[in-house]
């Protein structure tokens, strides 16, 4: 059920419904809009009766909600949500750029790569501090060494930090370090992990697994939203199907489905979607021509030498040349790249 | 095998090597490039010893084959393909575009549309007159009576026509009136009908299907190929996924790695790929973006009346909409899309 | 729309049904059943009122059809259809049970591996004479000469042939050999071969597309039952998935839904389907045991040297020892497989 | 790298191996077979020089494993991995019959449905406590309380417990009432999870992810088994793909392939493998049929009323006759199923 209120509902108002959802032993979720707040109820078993609260001051509208998901459909917000990180907007007018490398290896690794995003034009660092592999063999990640890197290299290059989080064990001391969690595609379905985040008030990269439909991936957004946290940016990072020649299938197609769906900010990760640098700068540019709302592009100064992902990373002159391709693309589209790091 | 010919070998010495392979029984397949030429050789059973070549006056390089395609691939064509129709080129700097009705329906129907997309920019009608449809009891298209309105919009409008194949029984038809014959999804290994479009030189435009991997699209390609029509122009029109809330999922990843494996032009077909029109501007953009040759949209003066593929089709005004943005992203990638029509 | 008659309707009262669709320009299509007849409908633009038929003597009901497919659905008729191939049933008690190799390749080969199977308990041969082939270049079979040594083999063991048409241009060719026609994976989607195929009355054994959904399927044979040729036999064979280590996915779970959705026998191709000889016997046992209505089954005798599949053909001995197990397996679910060819 | 050992090696040689191992810093997994021991080494950065072990007493050969899974693959041990679990063995001769409610709702659902489980066959009663479903918004399980009753039903009825662990959080409790620990398809690549649960030594069903392939899967036993819990049971439970009228597609192709590839045991869950309970029985016949090591199979008294899966739950009554025909069908294929519970 969501409560759409009217536009000059009064605060007071907005309460009284809010008291009354809490009356009845429900959770209330307050969206705010540029026009008018609604109000989400979850935590009900069975169906509630629009009646109760279409008779109240104030309220515009009870509507049942007919999809699955909730608070992160559009019902429940007409305009794009923008997540706030520091001086950064994720969903506005300015794309998210989002670069650097698979893995943290080194300071050096990490410090050279964190400079040369920055000045390509991105505002966030990625680099994994814990990785979840599918061997238990292979490089797992510098782990919390690797935290105290990206801590540093925030603090030289004023970028924002994004890394991932393997495991609820390790998630409050990703969540002291990270601007913002990264959940991975392995985890999207992971709903102890999600429950946790949605305690938390960073905000949360959620990717779309690997053999998830759209509505799945709303879904596990709902996890979060549904324990108060908000702030939830979706990825689609490519999908698993028949064909063999890529590692994965980038579904550029969920970028419009899901901006028609629902709310939330989508970007696209284009290298792990096609898997192959030489086609990661295209797959780039298509996502923004499709409507994206960032990109997540893995870079590293020595592809060759990467103890993870090295295939598909660009080296940083050809990230510099993608970025100016981006920058052309996004005005297009009326979207922009801005160039200057403001902390 | 393919025998490169040095830069400056002389007609003789090429015609010579094309005596030695039809003197093994093999055929031959002289394929020019803007720096040499090259030979290949097909209907060999088992391989070939480059010695029989390298000796000969002229050769530079006689070169085994490991790849499953010889003539789509790029060791046999470093330079992309441009394939001639008439005074358009597909596969240049100018961009093909094809738009159109999923069906001919009508003379009205037919004329308006195409005068609309031609006013937009569009060079090429699409219009199905026979149409492969899953069900025996649904409009399997205008037939014979299609063809000919078809024919009379060129006549009208200047634009080539680009109209589906769906049977060797009317091949011959359909190669009287199409300036382009379209083999569709569901008939991309139908080999007999490739053979007998391998007999023709008529260009022809083929889909890839369904459930066909890129090296699939490439073989079925090679079946054309080998028998001597080298006019090929690939498709990517949208593959079977578990994603259901889109018709077929768009692999816009084909299109890069495409460009890398084959020197033959592709293009994107949005219009089936995302299956629904809110999203088709999206996913035309993003293949134009993604380095697609071009692009072929169903277009519809009153999609809620059409008799098949609705859904999908735009209406004239947002087709004009969406090729004043193909333009400009164009641009970016150094490509264009001219305005006139030339006859 | 299907007309199902009363038990006791009388031959006068089903003509004159027939005759009333006939005046409507509409085609019957009479379905005898163990209880009743039902006459299907199809030709029909839109919707027939059912009251048109209610009143007529002899007239039980007349049902609107709600699945796409009319007379390959239980609706159509309740009681499982049973194709008469001469001598033998398939779709009855008896399994039907088809072995041999991929292709003819010679007499010796051909007429050695169907002695083999005949004495393992096989009443029909299969063998391929026209091969649709990925590759222009790999061997397509010995298309007439075949169909030659096909006839032979049957005048020497009174096995049935199987074999399968690859275009609508052999077609006749292959009809005049062919106990069934084996129409291919690929071939599926060819609606003019199915159309083509409708007209005959010969036996079709009609093989699921690679990617066909199960409703696809049933719609391909469909476009044969509206001709006329109501003998289809349906195989599933394996489809395209994620999973690399199997050539397909052989998908059981169609027995069990064709079998509540259709009255068409099934049957299971398990060397297509698992495409590792290690895995066939496996998958053929499991074929019965879910249900099936046969099985057909690659045998070689010389598995290493096979011109095409030879990774997936059983050696003669093996596909002994699976009868055995065959058999025993069929008693458990109450079908069984004779021993002697009757002819 | 896997030291096999002689036939005739003294316990004190198997030890020298393993403290040289453990010498070099790496973990020894002492993997007894029916003729020898084998030894796994795991936490070796680079390779090992076979050298260094060839020449030690009683070590027959050093392997180098090219696989990416070593303890779980059939080089480490030859023989099928049998699984203790109390008084009952998996992987043996007798099949494992595990049935019971998706969840555990009440306890007079739980024991009526344990009650008749048993006296069907069942050694092995399943009920989920802690649910991951989907929806935030849905029944997630009777959680600790449900333990308590599944913990009752043992006691009272004997059989052995199967429940799922949904994170690590619960892991402790849940593993204080399985017998069997069951991590289900959405956290097959939850690594944490497999890791806590390879520290333990109580019996874990892995079931195969929703898109893992048959090689992911044996990955993620190897993160169980290389912790030291060599109590791995696999279990397939269907895949996603194209085909919508099953709610996913049971694979029983893993079947053979798992026992080609590993020695651990491979039970099927028809269940959710077809989602429909009118094809359960056929898809678990089939499951013995294909060589699987036992059923796993939703039963629930009063399927319309089950708060989760009830469409794809047996009936007692049903569940009782599948097992008549399992026990036949398990004697084809020399595997029983034995009648009478002993603790």
């Amino acid at each position: 059920m969501l409560i759409v209120m009217k536009r000059d509902a009064t605060r007071e108002e907005i309460l009284r419904v809010k008291e009354k959802i809490a009356g009845m032993g429900y959770t209330s979720h307050e969206i705010p809009g540029a026009q008018r707040v609604a109000i989400g109820i979850t935590g009900n078993a069975g169906k509630i009766n629009p009646e109760s609260f279409n008779t109240m001051g104030g309220v515009e509208e009870a509507i049942p909600v007919s999809k699955p998901y909730k608070l992160a459909g559009r019902d429940a917000k007409r305009e794009n949500s923008e997540i706030r990180v520091g001086s950064e907007l994720i969903g506005g007018k300015e794309l998210a750029i989002i670069a650097g490398p698979c893995s943290v290896e080194s300071w050096d690794q990490l410090i050279q790569t964190a400079r040369a995003v920055k000045e390509a034009g991105a505002k966030f660092l990625r680099g994994g501090a814990f990785k979840p592999r599918t061997s238990p063999y292979t490089f797992q990640g510098m782990k919390e060494e690797g935290l105290v890197l990206l801590r540093e290299a925030r603090a030289e290059t004023g970028l924002k930090i994004v890394t991932e989080v393997k495991d609820t064990l390790t998630l409050t001391a990703v969540a002291e370090v990270a601007d913002v969690i990264q959940i991975g595609a392995r985890n999207m379905s992971n709903f102890g992990l999600l429950e946790a985040a949605g305690e938390l008030r960073t905000p949360v990269l959620l990717k779309r697994g690997i053999s998830a439909t759209i509505e799945e991936l709303l879904m596990a957004a709902e996890y979060i939203l549904a324990r108060g946290n908000y702030d939830v940016i979706l990825c689609e990072r490519g999908i698993r199907t028949f064909e063999p020649s890529t590692r994965n299938t980038l579904d550029l197609n969920a970028v419009p489905v899901i901006k028609k769906l629902s709310h939330l900010p989508i970007i696209v990760d284009p290298s792990h979607g096609i898997g192959m640098w030489e086609g990661v700068s295209a797959m780039a540019l298509a996502g923004i021509a499709a409507g994206a709302d960032g990109l997540m592009i893995e870079v590293h100064p020595d592809p060759g030498a990467a103890l993870s992902d090295g295939y598909q990373s660009l080296k940083p002159h050809r990230f510099k040349e993608l970025m100016e391709k981006v920058r052309q693309i996004a005005a297009v589209v009326n979207r922009s790249v801005d160039m200057e790091v403001t902390e």
